[in-house]
C-alpha cells in the first residue's frame, strides 16, 4: 500500500487512455471531512509520500506536484525527497494559478465524490475542466472502511435532545424556505443524534449522511452492520441508498451547504437552497451541560499533562524519545476512564523537530529527548466522554539561549492577548486574531497558521465557524461571530527553521463581559488547566497586567486539578509550577 | 423648498394612485455618491427635516420612517421631533426587517435611476418588491443641476496620465475577460482623467458617466456645458446619451460594480461581468506625486490649525460661536492659495454638541464657546492643489472632570494604538480595527462609526477599500487589503450623550516597513501634523511607548510647521504646543 514510483506510471496510463492532461487527488472523503479515514487516505498515500493531514496532489503526463499550507512546507520537502514529486507552498504559491493555470493542464480528472462543491466551483470559475474519474480501484491492499459500532451519548452528556435539534433545524429552515436540509458533515450528524462513531481515529464520528425534513421525514444513511438501536423520529437506510433517495427527492426545495458536501451529492439536489447548515453554529454553541462537562474533563486533561511534566523531568536523564513520550502521555490521558481516544496525533517535538508545525514522531523518525535540547513541545489533546481537548504547552528541558526566552515570552503574551480581550458582539475571529500576532509582526515574525480555531464537543478537535484569521479566506465559511458558548483554541507561537519551535495553547470559552448603552461586550473564559512553563520567561518586556493574568491562571489551574490529587509529591510539584512568578 | 408636513400629503396620493404601501426616498444620487448636490439631496429634504448626510426615507399611507446610522442618532430625533416622521435607528433596529417586512409594506415605489444595484438586489432578495417610479417631480423651488466648468489638474499633481492609467484598466479588463467597463462613480471618473469638477460641495467631482474600452472607444458622457477642453483618447457626448449609448452596446462583455451604478444603468447592460472597477484600486494607491503633494499640502492644513488654535485661545473670553470659529478656520485654511474648498462641512462643536459624531453648526443652531465648557472638537479639512485632508482634534477650553481626562487619553492611546501596529500584508481594516478599539472595549464603550476610511486625493474624502471596521459589512465593498500608499484616516473617539464628545483623527499612508523570510511586513507614517493638546493627559494610563510615540509626533509636527512660519510669535506658540511631555 505504501508509495512507490511505479505507482504514478500506473495512474499515467489511465490519465493518458482517458484523454486527460492531469490527475487531481484530495486528501479528501465524501464528507468534505479534515481527517479522513484510512480507506479514504490511501489513496492520496498509495501516490505521495507525505504524512501530513492536507494535500492535494496532481499528477500529471511527465510530472507530479504535491501542494500544502505552511504548517506543512518543511516537512513536505523532506517526505518528497526523492520521489520525483515537487512541492508547491501553498500560501506562497497555488497549485491551481502557478501550476494547473499557468501550464494549462486542462482537463483534469478526479473523483466528484471525494471533492467538495466549493472547491468544484472555485476550480471550474478559473477556466479549469474537472471531469468525474474515480481511479482508486488502482490502490492495491487498500484498507477497509471501519465496521465500529456507533454508540448514544449518555443523557448526562447533552443539553438538547435530539427532538429538541431537529426542531431547531426546522425552525431554521423555515426561514429561509427550505423544506429539507441535507447534510454531509460527519460531524454536524454526530452532533445533532447525540451519536458518536469511529470511523476516522480520533474524530469519533461516523461515514452517514442525515435528511432532515418535517414534511418528508428524517433519513440517516449509513452502513446498517454499524447501528444496533434504534433513533425517534428517524428512518435508517443503507449507506449507498442515499443517491437514489436523493434522486427521488430533488424537487424538494432543500438546504445544503456547499463547503460539506460532495459535487456528486449536490448535482443530485435540482431545488437547492444554498447556505450553512443550521447545525453548523448549534454545534458551536456549547449549553450548559456541554460546558460544565467539558470543564471537568479539562481538569482530567490538566491533571495528565502535569503528570506528564513531572514524568519527563524525572526521566530526562534516560534519553527516551519523543516517541516514548508521546507514549507515556497517552496512558497517563487514557487512565482517566472517561478519556477514549486522543483528539490528534500528538506532537511531542524536540527542537528543530518543533520547528516543522505539525510534526508527529513516528517508529521511523522519532528524536531523543535530553537535556541538550532546550524544549520539549506537545501539542495533545483527548477525547472524553466529557468533551475534547486541545493543548500546547513548550517544556523548558535544556538551557535556553536569550533569543529562545524572548521568543517564549513572546508567544505567552500573544496568548494573553486574546484571553484578555474585552470584545463587542458582531466581532469575530479576523476582529481578534492581531491581539496574538501583533507581538511577533512587530519583530517580522509571524505563525503560518490560524490563531486559533473551534473545538468540537466529544467532536473533530477543528470546528468551524469561530476560525482566527487576520485576512479574508473566500469559501471558508469559517469567520463566524463569536457568541457565548464557542469554544475556541488560541496557539500563537514562533517557528524558527533548523532551530526550535515555540507553541503556547489554551481553550477559551466565550462568556458574557457586561451590557452597557454601547452594546454586549464578550470575553473569553480559560478553560484549558495546564501550567505554563514560567522559567524561561523574559519578565522586562512582559506588562504588570500580563504577569498578573499569569499569576491569575495558575491559581485557578491549582484550584482546579488539586481536588483530582491523592499524592502528596505530585501535589508538590503542582504548587511549585503554579506558583506566583514576581518581576 | 423646505420641509412642511403637507408635503407627505401630497406624495401620499401618488402613493395611493400607483397602488403603492409606501415610497423609499434614499439619500442619493445616479451615481452612487455618499454626498450629493443640492439638487438631489432636495428629494429627501422636501419631505423630511433632518440635514445628515446618510438617511433613508420611507414614506407608508398612514406613517413615515426615517432611519440613519449611529452617527446621527441624536442629531435625528431632535430634528424630527414634531414631523410625525419616526426615527430608526440602524444598527439597533433595521428599516428593512423592522419596519417594511414586519408590516408586509410591499410594493414599494422608489427611482431606478436613484438606487444602487447592491441595494436594489439586497431588498429584492429579502423579498420587498420595488416599483419604478419617480416623484420627485412634487419638489417645488428645486434647486437646478450645477453649471460650472471642470477643470484638469496641473501635470505636476498626478504621477500617472491618462493614458497609463486607461491602459492599467485595458490590463485589468483583459485579466476578467471584459471587453469594456462602465463606471458611474464621480470619484474614479474624476481620477482617471486627472480632471476636477464643482458639482457637490467639498467633493470635487462632476456629474458623469465614463465608458471605458480599446475595442469599442472610452466614451464620458457630461453636460456639454460644463466642459471646454478635449481630453485625448476620451469622446465626449451629452450626459443623456448613456442610456441610448448603453442600449447599442449591452451585448458588450462589460464590467460593472453593482455597488457602485443605479439599477436602471445596470439593467441596461446585457452582458454583464460583475466586479469592482480597477479604478477602484488605483485611485486608492497615491504613487510619488500624490504623496509627496499631499505630505506638502498636510503642512498647510497644520499651519492652518496651528493659527486656529491660538485664535480660539486668545478670544475664548469673547464668547464666539461654533460657527464663527468654524468660518475662522476656513478663513486660515483659504488663506492658503493651495486650498480651493473646504472637504466636507466644519464640525466644530462644543460639550453635548460635541456628543452628537457629526453635529455642525448652523445659522439657527450656533453655541456659544467659552471656558465654562469643557473642550470644543473640531472636525474638519481642506480640499488643496495637492490632496485632500481630514482632521479632529478635541481642544480643551475650559476644567476637564478627571472623566473628561480618562476617555480623552483613551482616545490617543486608541490612535496611537493603530498608528505604531507593523501588519503582515493580506492583513485589511478589520484585521486592525481593534488596535484602536480595545481601549474603549475594556471599558464597555464603544465609538458607533468606523475606525477609519480612506481619504481621497484632491477628491472625496471618504473613499474605499480601505475601510477600519471590526465586523464584515456584507454589499460594502471597503474591507480591502492594505497596501502601501494608501491614505486611511483614523478616528477613535468617546462620546457622551449629553456630557462631551471626543475624538482624535490623524491621516495615515501605508508604507512599507521590512521584509522578512515571514512576508513582508507594513506600517503607518503619520501624514496629519497638527499639535495634540497634551493638557488633558492621564499620563499614568500611558505606556512609555505611548508617550514616546507623542513626544516623536511633536517633534515631526513641529519639523514640519516651522519652515512655514515666519513670526516669532506664532513659532514659540507652536513650540510650546509640541513640547516634550514627562511622566
Amino acid at each position: 500500500m505504501l508509495f512507490k514510483k511505479e505507482h504514478l506510471d500506473e495512474i499515467r496510463e489511465y490519465i493518458k487512455k482517458d484523454n486527460l492532461k492531469g490527475y487531481l487527488i484530495l486528501t479528501s472523503d465524501p464528507h468534505s471531512s479534515e481527517y479522513v479515514s484510512s480507506y479514504y487516505l490511501s489513496f492520496r498515500n498509495y501516490f505521495a509520500p507525505f504524512s501530513g493531514s492536507a494535500a492535494k496532489l496532481l499528477i500529471t503526463l511527465d510530472k507530479a506536484y504535491l501542494s500544502t499550507d505552511g504548517r506543512y512546507y518543511i516537512q513536505a520537502s523532506k517526505e518528497l525527497e526523492g520521489s520525483g514529486i515537487s512541492l508547491v507552498k501553498e500560501g506562497l504559491e497555488s497549485l491551481e494559478d502557478d501550476i494547473i493555470l499557468k501550464n494549462n493542464i486542462n482537463p483534469i480528472g478526479t473523483s466528484f465524490n471525494l471533492i467538495n462543491e466549493i472547491d468544484y466551483e472555485r476550480l471550474t470559475n478559473k477556466g479549469i475542466k474537472l471531469v468525474d474519474k474515480d481511479y482508486s480501484f488502482l490502490i492495491k491492499d487498500r484498507p477497509s472502511l471501519s465496521k465500529e459500532k456507533v454508540f448514544k451519548l449518555d443523557e448526562s452528556l447533552n443539553t438538547l435532545s435530539v427532538k429538541e435539534k431537529l426542531e431547531y433545524i426546522y425552525k431554521k429552515l423555515d426561514e429561509v424556505k427550505a423544506k429539507a436540509n441535507l447534510i454531509s458533515s460527519l460531524d454536524d450528524i454526530a452532533s445533532i443524534l447525540n451519536i458518536r462513531g469511529k470511523d476516522i481515529p480520533c474524530n469519533p464520528v461516523f461515514y452517514s449522511y442525515l435528511y432532515v425534513s418535517k414534511d418528508y421525514g428524517n433519513h440517516l444513511f449509513i452502513d446498517l452492520d454499524k447501528i444496533d438501536f434504534e433513533i425517534s423520529d428517524i428512518n435508517i437506510h443503507p449507506y449507498d441508498d442515499i443517491f437514489k433517495f436523493l434522486e427521488e427527492h430533488k424537487d424538494i426545495p432543500t438546504l445544503v451547504d456547499k463547503n460539506k458536501v460532495s459535487t456528486k451529492v449536490y448535482s443530485l439536489i435540482n431545488n437547492k437552497i444554498n447556505g450553512s447548515n443550521p447545525s453548523y453554529l448549534l454545534k458551536a454553541i456549547k449549553l450548559e451541560k456541554e460546558v460544565q462537562n467539558t470543564k471537568k474533563i479539562q481538569a482530567l486533561d490538566g491533571l495528565a499533562l502535569v503528570k506528564f511534566h513531572k514524568y519527563l523531568h524525572e526521566n530526562l536523564s534516560k534519553n527516551l524519545s519523543e516517541l516514548d513520550y508521546s507514549n507515556k502521555l497517552k496512558e497517563f490521558r487514557l487512565s482517566s476512564p472517561l478519556c477514549f481516544d486522543l483528539s490528534f496525533n500528538t506532537i511531542a517535538a524536540v527542537g528543530k523537530n518543533a520547528a516543522l508545525m505539525h510534526y508527529s514522531p513516528t517508529l521511523e523518525h522519532s528524536s531523543i529527548v535530553n537535556d541538550k535540547e532546550i524544549e520539549l513541545l506537545v501539542d495533545s489533546g483527548g477525547q472524553y466522554y466529557g468533551g475534547t481537548t486541545d493543548t500546547t504547552r513548550t517544556f523548558l528541558i535544556g538551557t535556553p539561549s536569550k533569543e529562545f526566552i524572548h521568543d517564549y515570552t513572546l508567544t505567552l503574551k500573544a496568548l494573553i492577548g486574546v484571553s484578555s480581550t474585552i470584545f463587542l458582539e458582531n466581532s469575530d475571529g479576523h476582529t481578534i486574531d492581531i491581539r496574538a500576532r501583533e507581538f511577533m509582526w512587530k519583530e517580522g515574525m509571524d505563525y503560518k497558521c490560524g490563531t486559533g480555531h473551534g473545538v468540537g464537543y466529544i467532536l473533530n478537535v477543528h470546528e468551524g465557524p469561530n476560525g482566527f484569521r487576520y485576512y479574508v479566506s473566500k469559501d471558508r465559511d469559517d469567520q463566524g461571530k463569536l457568541v457565548p458558548g464557542m469554544i475556541t483554541t488560541i496557539e500563537p507561537g514562533v517557528y524558527k527553521e533548523n532551530k526550535y519551535g515555540i507553541r503556547i495553547e489554551n481553550n477559551l470559552l466565550c462568556v458574557p463581559a457586561f451590557t452597557t448603552n454601547d452594546g454586549k461586550f464578550y470575553k473569553f473564559e480559560t478553560i484549558t488547566y495546564v501550567p505554563i512553563d514560567t522559567k524561561c520567561l523574559d519578565l522586562t518586556i512582559m506588562s504588570d497586567e500580563e504577569i498578573k493574568w499569569l499569576n491569575d491562571y495558575h491559581k485557578l489551574v491549582n484550584e482546579k486539578l488539586t481536588p483530582l490529587i491523592d499524592n502528596q509529591e505530585l501535589k508538590d510539584y503542582l504548587d511549585e509550577l503554579t506558583k506566583e512568578i514576581h518581576r
